[in-house]
């Protein structure tokens, strides 16, 4: 059987699967990877894992080799840009590197616009040809599909959507410009709303979520600041809805437990400031994404098939 | 020779122009369009100007019409909805009745949309593939092209960037949003901050230009409007950096002689506020477009070339 191996190189993570054309998962690898060892135990355990899966399945069936990777990626050199968790792979002919140790062809991409082609494919986007996906974690990341392609921009840096602007005059972020989405909407703009609202000194959003679970004082406060959570997410989804007119937007990530907390603040905010959303409501849904940490690896597998 | 001829149904003003493959302007015919006079007016206005161009230039080489329309386009549908000059056009099948008149092919398009698409094939963004045009004009609108084609939305929405929130709290819009790009940064915008400021109650655009030409307190004010005008399309831009990492952000409309006013403070905005644009500042240009009014011209008779 006809299959390709998608290889997710998280944050602490580095996992393989072999899955086959209709997305079916045939075998999975999973380990926690050797980042502090340096790049030649991260290349070696990528090609361990890869090999793995390529004997056990047969070298007859195989069709190519799809790597989701954090940082930015130039797809034409093929190598990573920007990329904080793996310093020593920035500008190191990566994909190059891995083809060359198994002699297959490597397609090499960003992670969030992995996972985006992940949900794409068997995911909560099935079906869906034009999907803007959010991933809510410690950072906030983005993937943009149109016409059933990522959006890659000319230096692979599209998709920043983290980084729009929700409050012109908010808190100042790491990348120079005040008031990102990512300073108002992920889990550590969580954790900084707890501290500062005195509910605790390292609370982490899982926290904030159980907190908001609970009556009383704390929990107002807790809830308080998923509401804030949703009406920043509302803000920039509100501006994608205007800019994209596409049918799907998509959230994903750590944050997702505490929907029932955030989405209707978000929700609103959409509706009262997108008259594009108004005006399609029906046809224009956002939405949990449904494959969870394993969107990327499935994502990572459809690039060879995709690219053809 | 081959031809197509290219039909800009704009607010005032009905024009159409004979464009061969090269993009050569052949032949161009411009009117006051009869906008009070109804449907049967303008539409035989229409049907009188391409059937003139194409009498003309001969039959033969006649490839197809492509028509530039204020509104929203249902490209499948071939009509209009929400055209506020045209009402009586909204929901008409314009694409089928202009087709049926004239047996010939017609390609129905936004009139922004159009425009980048002229600017793409014969203007400022000429072997440019991804762009992204803001039209400054009473409102603000905008068109985006990916890999060479327009992103339409499945409503043919797509592209609303003058309701971008750039103030979450700032000056309520039309379309129920507040901070609205258009409210801070349209020529619209910039009369009323005039009259705010007490430079005057009727005062143009144009004329806040000429105010900032001159000396004193007049011009200070004049001038700080521009820099209003420009923060906030820095604003909006740096977030569209940040989403599409395109090479080419166009600017066009009756704002633009304005440049030398606003663009200095756009520019430092976009640089503070988009880590993509300061890490690609060679690589991606925020310029004037070049084809002035001309450029939804150029683009309806590009349509029946790109659409095949």
């Amino acid at each position: 059987m006809d299959f390709c191996i998608g290889l997710d190189l998280g944050g602490t993570n580095l996992r393989a699967a072999a899955i086959d054309q209709s997305g079916k998962m045939l075998d999975k690898i999973a380990g926690a990877t050797k980042y502090t060892e340096g790049r030649e135990a991260v290349l070696d355990e990528m090609v361990t894992a890869i090999a793995t899966l390529r004997d056990r399945h047969g070298a007859a069936g195989f069709r190519g080799i799809g790597v989701g990777a954090p940082g930015f990626i130039r797809i034409q050199e093929g190598f990573l840009t920007n990329s904080n968790n793996l310093p020593y792979l920035e500008n190191f002919p990566l994909r190059d590197e891995i083809s060359r140790r198994l002699d297959a062809r490597v397609i090499l991409e960003n992670d969030a616009k992995a996972a985006a082609l992940g949900e794409k494919w068997m995911g909560a986007g099935r079906g869906v040809d034009d999907l803007v996906l959010l991933t809510l974690g410690t950072g906030i990341g983005g993937a943009i599909i149109s016409g059933g392609r990522l959006i890659r921009g000319y230096v692979g840096m599209a998709g920043e959507l983290g980084h729009c602007t929700v409050v012109p005059n908010g808190n100042p972020c790491g990348c120079g410009n005040q008031g990102c989405l990512e300073k108002h909407a992920s889990a550590t703009a969580v954790s900084a709303m707890a501290r500062l609202m005195h509910l605790g000194d390292a609370l982490s959003s899982k926290d904030v979520y159980e907190l908001a679970r609970q009556p009383g004082e704390a929990g107002d406060k807790a809830r308080d600041i998923w509401r804030v959570v949703g009406e920043a997410l509302g803000i920039a989804l509100a501006t994608l809805v205007n800019t994209f007119n596409f049918p799907l937007y998509l959230l994903s990530g750590g944050m997702l437990p505490a929907w029932e907390f955030f989405a209707p603040h978000m929700l609103r905010t959409v509706e009262r400031r997108s008259y594009t959303y108004r005006a399609n409501q029906t046809g224009t849904r956002i939405a949990q994404a449904a494959l969870g940490n394993e969107a990327g690896l499935y994502g990572a597998a459809y690039l060879p098939w995709l690219e053809g």
